[in-house]
């Protein structure tokens, strides 16, 4: 079976008992989240959100450029006023070099992916670092409280970075 | 108090009951889902996703064009092979154009975003048959199962988009 029939099927157990059809568009807590999109990171339950809370931004790495227009949109027109970075040990960008990457799509797909910065890193701390730099010090982002944290996919614990 | 704070509590909660700390890096369930960063919609619960299950990729719209880098690692490095993307009623994409909040930004910030497509969108329905499309004619992206929704911010229900 699918992995869409099974969500299908889970969301009608979802939607069965569903009580929050009146949630406005902007977040509540005026945050926005840039977290990595793996698997074991469920930025809801490591973090307290409830539906309606926060914009969660997930990309590969939670790498802070990529969410770069969604930043954006959220600050100016839903009102966030907070960011927060979430990365992760055991990360998979931790594995590759955008050459390494390259190669692999110019002899598997036979394709040309040059054009892609795909933002891998060597230094998980030093990534965290790096993305908190570039949300202070874009002229697109408004000046408002970044704080950055390693989540430990061995405890479920989040460590701050600064 | 920061909404960072408030995190930092609510995750020591999740990390004093956690027993996922010997998950695989690569997802479960072998699916990436694309969805928009909505504060309301909660991809792993609405889905019945558990932590090692999805990549679960979220920006503003629920975008398959910025996801593509994040799509192309989780295929080629970590082996998803099937895809859904997630769209939703009441989106904010739908409030707006480029020209509004480029428009914004050069009045409100003394910025120039001219250079940034920030892909809102007139019609839902169309913008997942679009990004479905997208995802289906793209080179680098493999030929696997890719499922377009509606999820209803009002019911909690998804509806399929074909």
């Amino acid at each position: 079976m699918s992995v869409a029939r099974e969500v299908e099927s889970a969301n009608a157990k979802y939607a069965a008992s569903f009580n929050k059809g009146d949630l406005p568009l902007p977040p509540a807590r005026k945050v926005a989240i840039v977290a990595c999109m793996d698997a074991r990171l469920d930025p809801a339950r490591a973090l307290g959100l409830e539906e309606g809370d926060a914009h969660v931004i997930r990309n590969a790495g939670g790498r802070a450029t990529d969410a770069l227009r969604s930043i954006v949109i959220s600050q100016q027109l839903l009102g966030t006023r907070e960011i927060i970075v979430l990365h992760h040990t055991d990360c998979g960008m931790l594995t590759f070099t955008d050459d390494v990457i390259r190669h692999k799509i110019r002899t598997d797909l036979k394709q040309n992916a040059d054009h892609i910065a795909f933002l891998p890193f060597g230094d998980l701390r030093q990534s965290v670092l790096d993305d908190l730099a570039i949300l202070k010090d874009s002229e697109l982002v408004l000046n408002v409280p970044v704080t950055g944290y390693l989540y430990e996919v061995e405890t479920g614990r989040i460590v701050k970075v600064e």
